[in-house]
Protein backbone atom coordinates (compact mmCIF):
# COMPACT_ATOMS: atom_id res chain seq x y z
CA UNK A 1 0.00 0.00 0.00
CA UNK A 2 1.27 3.37 -0.68
CA UNK A 3 2.31 6.07 1.81
CA UNK A 4 1.40 9.64 1.05
CA UNK A 5 3.30 12.20 2.48
CA UNK A 6 1.06 15.88 1.88
CA UNK A 7 3.51 18.67 2.84
CA UNK A 8 3.34 22.35 2.59
CA UNK A 9 5.81 24.50 0.16
CA UNK A 10 6.63 27.52 -0.80
CA UNK A 11 6.06 29.33 -4.58
CA UNK A 12 8.65 26.61 -5.61
CA UNK A 13 6.44 23.21 -4.61
CA UNK A 14 9.96 21.78 -4.16
CA UNK A 15 11.09 23.73 -1.24
CA UNK A 16 9.64 22.07 1.75
CA UNK A 17 9.88 23.86 4.70
CA UNK A 18 7.87 23.19 7.41
CA UNK A 19 9.38 21.62 10.61
CA UNK A 20 6.29 19.71 11.02
CA UNK A 21 6.74 18.14 7.42
CA UNK A 22 10.67 17.65 8.15
CA UNK A 23 9.84 15.80 11.05
CA UNK A 24 7.90 13.16 9.49
CA UNK A 25 10.12 12.71 6.53
CA UNK A 26 12.94 11.96 8.86
CA UNK A 27 10.49 9.48 10.88
CA UNK A 28 9.88 8.07 7.13
CA UNK A 29 13.53 7.51 6.58
CA UNK A 30 14.03 6.47 10.30
CA UNK A 31 11.86 3.29 9.36
CA UNK A 32 12.93 2.89 5.91
CA UNK A 33 9.77 3.20 3.99
CA UNK A 34 9.16 4.56 0.71
CA UNK A 35 6.72 7.08 0.10
CA UNK A 36 5.58 9.59 -2.32
CA UNK A 37 4.40 13.33 -1.54
CA UNK A 38 2.75 15.81 -2.86
CA UNK A 39 3.39 19.65 -1.42
CA UNK A 40 0.72 22.43 -0.71
CA UNK A 41 1.11 25.86 -0.68
CA UNK A 42 -0.86 27.29 2.65
CA UNK A 43 -4.30 28.40 0.87
CA UNK A 44 -4.43 25.05 0.48
CA UNK A 45 -3.64 23.09 3.45
CA UNK A 46 -7.64 22.92 5.15
CA UNK A 47 -8.65 21.04 2.23
CA UNK A 48 -5.81 18.16 1.35
CA UNK A 49 -7.51 14.75 0.80
CA UNK A 50 -11.09 16.48 0.67
CA UNK A 51 -10.53 17.92 4.54
CA UNK A 52 -11.69 21.19 6.32
CA UNK A 53 -9.32 22.81 8.66
CA UNK A 54 -6.51 20.38 7.89
CA UNK A 55 -2.57 21.01 8.83
CA UNK A 56 0.31 19.70 7.55
CA UNK A 57 1.59 17.03 7.57
CA UNK A 58 -1.05 14.75 6.29
CA UNK A 59 -0.39 11.50 5.98
CA UNK A 60 -2.21 8.99 3.88
CA UNK A 61 -1.38 5.85 4.82
CA UNK A 62 -3.73 3.00 2.65
CA UNK A 63 -6.95 3.47 4.03
CA UNK A 64 -6.11 5.74 6.96
CA UNK A 65 -5.82 9.10 6.89
CA UNK A 66 -3.27 10.55 9.92
CA UNK A 67 -3.33 14.78 11.01
CA UNK A 68 -0.76 16.11 13.60
CA UNK A 69 3.11 15.11 13.37
CA UNK A 70 3.27 13.13 16.94
CA UNK A 71 0.11 10.83 16.01
CA UNK A 72 1.53 10.52 12.31
CA UNK A 73 5.16 8.80 14.29
CA UNK A 74 2.74 7.01 16.96
CA UNK A 75 1.00 5.41 13.39
CA UNK A 76 4.11 4.54 11.89
CA UNK A 77 5.47 3.09 15.16
CA UNK A 78 2.50 0.94 15.24
CA UNK A 79 1.53 -0.14 11.86
CA UNK A 80 5.42 -0.72 11.43
CA UNK A 81 6.69 -2.82 14.51
CA UNK A 82 9.41 -4.27 12.76
CA UNK A 83 11.75 -1.63 11.69
CA UNK A 84 13.88 0.41 14.17
CA UNK A 85 11.63 1.90 16.60
CA UNK A 86 10.90 5.89 16.72
CA UNK A 87 10.59 5.96 20.47
CA UNK A 88 12.20 3.08 22.03
CA UNK A 89 9.69 2.28 25.10
CA UNK A 90 6.80 3.23 26.53
CA UNK A 91 9.07 5.71 29.10
CA UNK A 92 10.37 7.25 25.23
CA UNK A 93 7.02 8.20 24.05
CA UNK A 94 5.89 9.96 27.16
CA UNK A 95 9.04 12.30 27.21
CA UNK A 96 8.90 12.63 23.84
CA UNK A 97 6.06 15.12 24.76
CA UNK A 98 8.04 16.89 26.96
CA UNK A 99 10.79 17.52 24.18
CA UNK A 100 8.27 18.73 21.84
CA UNK A 101 6.88 21.19 24.29
CA UNK A 102 9.92 22.33 24.93
CA UNK A 103 10.61 22.82 21.06
CA UNK A 104 7.20 24.12 20.29
CA UNK A 105 7.52 26.77 23.75
CA UNK A 106 10.95 27.84 23.19
CA UNK A 107 12.77 26.72 20.12
CA UNK A 108 10.38 27.72 17.02
CA UNK A 109 9.17 31.05 18.88
CA UNK A 110 12.89 32.05 18.13
CA UNK A 111 13.11 30.75 14.59
CA UNK A 112 10.06 31.84 13.58
CA UNK A 113 11.01 35.57 14.22
CA UNK A 114 14.63 34.74 12.38
CA UNK A 115 12.47 33.34 9.51
CA UNK A 116 9.29 35.33 8.84
CA UNK A 117 9.80 37.55 6.23
CA UNK A 118 11.78 34.97 4.45
CA UNK A 119 8.70 32.55 4.34
CA UNK A 120 6.55 35.50 3.05
CA UNK A 121 8.82 36.02 0.23
CA UNK A 122 9.36 32.46 -1.10
CA UNK A 123 5.53 31.75 -1.48
CA UNK A 124 3.25 32.15 -4.44
CA UNK A 125 0.73 35.38 -4.65
CA UNK A 126 -2.32 33.65 -3.32
CA UNK A 127 -0.32 32.13 -0.61
CA UNK A 128 1.29 35.55 0.74
CA UNK A 129 -2.02 37.30 0.80
CA UNK A 130 -3.23 34.16 2.80
CA UNK A 131 -0.15 34.23 5.39
CA UNK A 132 0.01 37.64 5.90
CA UNK A 133 -3.96 38.08 6.46
CA UNK A 134 -3.69 35.57 9.12
CA UNK A 135 0.04 36.44 10.71
CA UNK A 136 -0.93 39.93 10.96
CA UNK A 137 -4.08 39.05 12.78
CA UNK A 138 -2.15 36.77 15.38
CA UNK A 139 0.39 39.41 15.61
CA UNK A 140 -2.05 42.36 15.90
CA UNK A 141 0.45 44.43 13.36
CA UNK A 142 1.96 44.25 10.01
CA UNK A 143 4.76 41.61 9.51
CA UNK A 144 7.07 44.03 8.63
CA UNK A 145 6.65 45.61 11.64
CA UNK A 146 6.51 41.89 13.68
CA UNK A 147 9.77 41.55 12.00
CA UNK A 148 11.80 44.91 13.01
CA UNK A 149 9.65 44.87 16.84
CA UNK A 150 9.76 41.06 17.60
CA UNK A 151 13.11 39.62 15.81
CA UNK A 152 15.74 37.51 16.76
CA UNK A 153 19.00 37.39 16.93
CA UNK A 154 21.61 33.84 16.40
CA UNK A 155 22.50 35.03 19.84
CA UNK A 156 18.84 34.15 21.10
CA UNK A 157 18.94 30.89 18.59
CA UNK A 158 22.54 30.17 20.52
CA UNK A 159 20.88 30.65 24.36
CA UNK A 160 17.88 28.59 23.70
CA UNK A 161 19.49 25.89 22.31
CA UNK A 162 21.53 25.55 26.24
CA UNK A 163 19.66 22.18 26.89
CA UNK A 164 20.63 20.72 23.46
CA UNK A 165 24.19 21.42 24.22
CA UNK A 166 24.28 20.67 28.03
CA UNK A 167 22.86 17.03 26.89
CA UNK A 168 25.04 16.44 23.62
CA UNK A 169 27.94 16.41 26.64
CA UNK A 170 26.16 13.06 27.70
CA UNK A 171 25.05 11.09 24.65
CA UNK A 172 25.54 12.18 21.22
CA UNK A 173 21.56 12.38 20.56
CA UNK A 174 18.05 12.71 22.59
CA UNK A 175 17.25 9.41 22.12
CA UNK A 176 21.21 7.78 23.02
CA UNK A 177 23.02 5.97 21.23
CA UNK A 178 21.50 6.74 17.97
CA UNK A 179 18.36 9.61 17.24
CA UNK A 180 14.57 8.92 17.91
CA UNK A 181 11.56 10.68 16.85
CA UNK A 182 12.98 13.23 19.15
CA UNK A 183 15.67 14.10 18.02
CA UNK A 184 13.86 14.61 14.69
CA UNK A 185 11.96 16.76 16.74
CA UNK A 186 14.06 19.63 16.93
CA UNK A 187 15.99 18.78 13.94
CA UNK A 188 12.61 19.98 12.47
CA UNK A 189 12.82 23.48 13.67
CA UNK A 190 16.21 24.23 12.63
CA UNK A 191 15.87 22.33 9.39
CA UNK A 192 13.22 25.17 8.81
CA UNK A 193 15.40 27.93 9.67
CA UNK A 194 18.55 26.44 7.81
CA UNK A 195 16.42 26.47 4.42
CA UNK A 196 15.55 29.39 4.90
CA UNK A 197 18.87 30.82 5.65
CA UNK A 198 20.59 29.16 3.18
CA UNK A 199 23.41 27.89 5.96
CA UNK A 200 23.86 26.84 9.76
CA UNK A 201 22.96 29.60 12.28
CA UNK A 202 24.30 27.16 15.15
CA UNK A 203 27.35 27.86 16.99
CA UNK A 204 30.64 27.25 15.68
CA UNK A 205 31.97 24.23 16.66
CA UNK A 206 29.16 23.55 18.83
CA UNK A 207 28.17 20.10 19.71
CA UNK A 208 24.57 21.23 18.82
CA UNK A 209 26.30 21.60 14.95
CA UNK A 210 28.26 18.17 14.90
CA UNK A 211 24.40 16.74 16.12
CA UNK A 212 22.49 18.82 13.14
CA UNK A 213 25.17 18.00 10.94
CA UNK A 214 24.91 14.22 12.13
CA UNK A 215 21.08 14.19 10.82
CA UNK A 216 21.58 16.27 8.12
CA UNK A 217 23.68 13.49 6.53
CA UNK A 218 21.98 10.63 7.20
CA UNK A 219 19.24 8.63 5.15
CA UNK A 220 21.42 9.15 2.13
CA UNK A 221 21.50 12.90 3.20
CA UNK A 222 17.47 13.23 3.60
CA UNK A 223 18.38 16.80 5.00
CA UNK A 224 21.52 17.75 3.51
CA UNK A 225 19.67 17.74 0.07
CA UNK A 226 16.45 19.69 1.07
CA UNK A 227 15.79 22.48 -1.79
CA UNK A 228 16.83 25.40 -0.25
CA UNK A 229 14.55 28.84 -0.61
CA UNK A 230 15.69 31.15 -3.32
CA UNK B 1 21.05 -5.23 52.96
CA UNK B 2 20.67 -2.17 53.78
CA UNK B 3 20.17 1.05 51.57
CA UNK B 4 21.99 4.45 53.34
CA UNK B 5 21.44 7.83 51.38
CA UNK B 6 23.58 10.38 52.38
CA UNK B 7 21.81 13.76 52.08
CA UNK B 8 22.59 17.23 52.66
CA UNK B 9 21.25 19.42 55.23
CA UNK B 10 20.89 22.70 57.53
CA UNK B 11 21.73 23.84 60.74
CA UNK B 12 18.87 21.50 61.42
CA UNK B 13 20.12 17.87 60.46
CA UNK B 14 16.02 17.03 59.56
CA UNK B 15 16.30 20.12 57.14
CA UNK B 16 17.14 18.21 54.13
CA UNK B 17 17.22 20.32 51.10
CA UNK B 18 19.42 19.43 47.82
CA UNK B 19 17.57 19.19 44.74
CA UNK B 20 19.58 15.96 43.81
CA UNK B 21 18.81 14.53 46.91
CA UNK B 22 15.02 14.82 46.87
CA UNK B 23 15.08 12.99 43.27
CA UNK B 24 16.77 10.14 44.89
CA UNK B 25 14.31 10.04 48.30
CA UNK B 26 11.45 9.68 45.42
CA UNK B 27 13.34 7.69 43.56
CA UNK B 28 13.47 5.04 46.45
CA UNK B 29 9.72 5.91 47.15
CA UNK B 30 9.15 4.67 43.69
CA UNK B 31 10.86 1.47 44.14
CA UNK B 32 9.27 0.71 47.37
CA UNK B 33 12.45 0.38 49.31
CA UNK B 34 13.94 0.98 52.52
CA UNK B 35 16.27 3.07 53.59
CA UNK B 36 18.33 4.67 56.36
CA UNK B 37 19.53 8.64 55.86
CA UNK B 38 22.48 10.28 57.44
CA UNK B 39 22.56 13.86 56.67
CA UNK B 40 25.65 16.21 56.31
CA UNK B 41 26.09 20.09 56.52
CA UNK B 42 27.77 21.09 53.01
CA UNK B 43 31.83 21.44 54.86
CA UNK B 44 31.64 17.90 55.23
CA UNK B 45 29.96 16.53 51.77
CA UNK B 46 33.44 15.72 50.59
CA UNK B 47 34.06 13.24 52.77
CA UNK B 48 31.24 10.65 52.87
CA UNK B 49 32.01 7.18 53.54
CA UNK B 50 35.68 8.32 53.36
CA UNK B 51 35.69 9.94 50.05
CA UNK B 52 37.38 12.77 48.61
CA UNK B 53 35.60 15.34 47.09
CA UNK B 54 32.47 13.70 46.75
CA UNK B 55 28.93 15.23 45.82
CA UNK B 56 25.66 14.51 47.86
CA UNK B 57 23.89 12.33 47.18
CA UNK B 58 25.73 8.98 48.06
CA UNK B 59 24.13 5.99 48.27
CA UNK B 60 25.38 2.94 50.00
CA UNK B 61 23.63 -0.13 49.31
CA UNK B 62 25.08 -2.94 50.38
CA UNK B 63 28.93 -2.93 49.54
CA UNK B 64 28.44 -0.77 46.78
CA UNK B 65 28.93 2.95 46.92
CA UNK B 66 26.99 5.05 44.14
CA UNK B 67 27.49 8.49 43.31
CA UNK B 68 25.43 11.41 41.31
CA UNK B 69 21.61 11.14 41.20
CA UNK B 70 21.14 9.73 37.63
CA UNK B 71 23.55 7.23 38.24
CA UNK B 72 21.94 6.09 41.97
CA UNK B 73 18.47 5.98 39.51
CA UNK B 74 20.20 3.30 37.12
CA UNK B 75 21.89 1.64 39.99
CA UNK B 76 17.77 1.16 41.58
CA UNK B 77 16.53 0.09 38.34
CA UNK B 78 19.22 -2.49 37.76
CA UNK B 79 19.24 -3.90 40.92
CA UNK B 80 15.61 -3.89 41.83
CA UNK B 81 14.01 -4.29 38.52
CA UNK B 82 10.83 -6.10 39.81
CA UNK B 83 9.22 -2.84 41.15
CA UNK B 84 8.19 -0.21 39.45
CA UNK B 85 10.52 0.82 36.49
CA UNK B 86 11.65 4.28 36.93
CA UNK B 87 12.30 4.75 33.20
CA UNK B 88 10.10 2.61 31.31
CA UNK B 89 12.47 1.70 28.55
CA UNK B 90 15.71 2.82 26.56
CA UNK B 91 14.29 5.82 25.00
CA UNK B 92 12.72 6.62 28.82
CA UNK B 93 16.75 6.35 30.29
CA UNK B 94 17.94 8.59 27.03
CA UNK B 95 15.43 11.39 26.76
CA UNK B 96 16.11 11.77 30.85
CA UNK B 97 19.06 13.36 30.31
CA UNK B 98 17.49 16.38 28.02
CA UNK B 99 15.13 16.12 31.06
CA UNK B 100 17.88 16.81 33.21
CA UNK B 101 20.03 18.89 30.90
CA UNK B 102 17.06 21.15 30.75
CA UNK B 103 16.04 21.29 34.40
CA UNK B 104 19.77 22.01 35.08
CA UNK B 105 20.11 25.04 32.55
CA UNK B 106 16.79 26.65 32.88
CA UNK B 107 15.30 25.94 36.12
CA UNK B 108 18.10 25.83 38.96
CA UNK B 109 19.45 29.32 38.14
CA UNK B 110 16.17 30.72 38.67
CA UNK B 111 15.55 28.72 41.54
CA UNK B 112 19.00 29.18 43.20
CA UNK B 113 18.41 32.60 42.95
CA UNK B 114 15.44 32.74 44.89
CA UNK B 115 16.87 30.66 47.37
CA UNK B 116 20.54 31.72 47.68
CA UNK B 117 20.41 33.71 50.98
CA UNK B 118 17.91 31.59 52.77
CA UNK B 119 20.18 28.29 52.01
CA UNK B 120 23.38 30.22 53.91
CA UNK B 121 21.01 31.45 56.62
CA UNK B 122 19.27 28.16 57.39
CA UNK B 123 23.05 26.43 57.91
CA UNK B 124 25.32 26.33 60.82
CA UNK B 125 28.32 28.45 61.28
CA UNK B 126 30.94 26.00 59.66
CA UNK B 127 28.69 25.42 57.08
CA UNK B 128 28.06 29.30 56.31
CA UNK B 129 31.96 30.00 55.54
CA UNK B 130 32.30 27.25 53.14
CA UNK B 131 28.95 28.03 51.63
CA UNK B 132 30.37 32.09 51.15
CA UNK B 133 33.31 31.56 50.46
CA UNK B 134 33.01 28.69 47.85
CA UNK B 135 29.77 30.75 46.14
CA UNK B 136 31.61 33.83 46.53
CA UNK B 137 34.63 32.41 44.26
CA UNK B 138 31.98 31.23 41.80
CA UNK B 139 30.29 34.32 41.77
CA UNK B 140 33.06 36.96 41.85
CA UNK B 141 31.10 38.79 43.94
CA UNK B 142 29.64 39.05 47.92
CA UNK B 143 26.44 36.59 48.03
CA UNK B 144 24.67 39.73 49.42
CA UNK B 145 25.62 41.20 45.60
CA UNK B 146 24.44 38.43 43.60
CA UNK B 147 21.25 38.39 45.62
CA UNK B 148 20.50 41.92 44.62
CA UNK B 149 21.88 41.73 41.03
CA UNK B 150 20.69 38.48 39.76
CA UNK B 151 17.97 37.92 42.04
CA UNK B 152 14.58 36.25 40.21
CA UNK B 153 11.22 36.83 40.73
CA UNK B 154 8.00 34.28 40.62
CA UNK B 155 7.31 35.34 37.28
CA UNK B 156 10.56 34.03 36.30
CA UNK B 157 9.56 30.81 37.85
CA UNK B 158 6.39 30.60 35.72
CA UNK B 159 8.05 31.70 32.17
CA UNK B 160 11.07 29.22 32.90
CA UNK B 161 7.96 26.24 33.44
CA UNK B 162 6.30 26.82 30.31
CA UNK B 163 7.68 23.77 28.68
CA UNK B 164 6.48 21.78 31.49
CA UNK B 165 3.15 23.76 31.72
CA UNK B 166 2.70 22.43 28.18
CA UNK B 167 3.49 19.07 28.56
CA UNK B 168 1.12 18.88 31.09
CA UNK B 169 -1.26 19.65 28.47
CA UNK B 170 -1.22 16.26 26.88
CA UNK B 171 -0.39 14.03 30.43
CA UNK B 172 -0.34 14.25 33.26
CA UNK B 173 3.50 13.28 34.05
CA UNK B 174 6.75 13.95 32.09
CA UNK B 175 6.48 10.00 32.30
CA UNK B 176 2.80 9.52 30.70
CA UNK B 177 0.25 8.48 33.70
CA UNK B 178 2.31 8.25 35.70
CA UNK B 179 5.88 9.93 37.19
CA UNK B 180 8.93 8.22 36.38
CA UNK B 181 12.52 9.62 37.55
CA UNK B 182 12.55 12.65 35.07
CA UNK B 183 9.12 13.82 36.91
CA UNK B 184 11.55 13.48 40.02
CA UNK B 185 14.15 15.64 38.76
CA UNK B 186 12.07 18.48 38.34
CA UNK B 187 10.84 17.88 41.63
CA UNK B 188 13.85 18.18 43.36
CA UNK B 189 14.17 21.45 41.75
CA UNK B 190 10.67 22.22 42.69
CA UNK B 191 11.29 20.93 46.44
CA UNK B 192 13.69 22.90 47.07
CA UNK B 193 12.26 26.16 46.28
CA UNK B 194 9.39 24.60 48.48
CA UNK B 195 11.37 24.46 51.48
CA UNK B 196 12.98 27.95 51.65
CA UNK B 197 10.21 29.55 50.51
CA UNK B 198 7.57 27.99 52.66
CA UNK B 199 5.28 27.81 50.12
CA UNK B 200 4.49 27.05 46.38
CA UNK B 201 5.81 29.39 44.11
CA UNK B 202 4.20 28.30 41.05
CA UNK B 203 1.06 29.64 39.40
CA UNK B 204 -1.99 29.53 40.95
CA UNK B 205 -4.09 27.46 39.21
CA UNK B 206 -1.62 26.08 37.08
CA UNK B 207 -1.22 22.65 35.65
CA UNK B 208 2.27 22.71 37.21
CA UNK B 209 0.71 23.60 40.66
CA UNK B 210 -1.46 20.38 40.66
CA UNK B 211 1.34 17.98 39.35
CA UNK B 212 3.56 19.28 41.93
CA UNK B 213 0.85 18.97 44.41
CA UNK B 214 -0.14 15.59 43.40
CA UNK B 215 3.80 14.51 43.29
CA UNK B 216 4.19 15.85 47.04
CA UNK B 217 1.24 14.05 48.20
CA UNK B 218 2.74 10.53 46.57
CA UNK B 219 4.33 7.84 49.20
CA UNK B 220 2.65 8.77 51.76
CA UNK B 221 3.63 12.33 51.29
CA UNK B 222 6.92 11.90 51.47
CA UNK B 223 7.39 15.37 49.54
CA UNK B 224 4.52 16.95 51.89
CA UNK B 225 6.37 15.92 55.14
CA UNK B 226 9.63 17.95 54.62
CA UNK B 227 11.01 19.71 57.17
CA UNK B 228 10.96 23.24 56.04
CA UNK B 229 13.95 25.80 56.73
CA UNK B 230 12.81 27.45 59.60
Amino acid sequence: MTIKLYELCGADNKMVFSPHCWKIRMALAHKGLSYETESVGFSKVATIEGGEGRRVPVLRDGDEIIEDSYKIALHLEEKYPDSPSLFNGEGGKAMTHFVTAWSQSQLHPVVARLVLIQIYQSLNDEDKDHFRTTREKTFGMTLEDFGATRGASSTDLHKVLTPIEAMLADQPFIGGQSPLYADYVVFGALQWLRIFKGQSLLKKDSKAEAWMNTLLDMYDGEGRNAVMAA
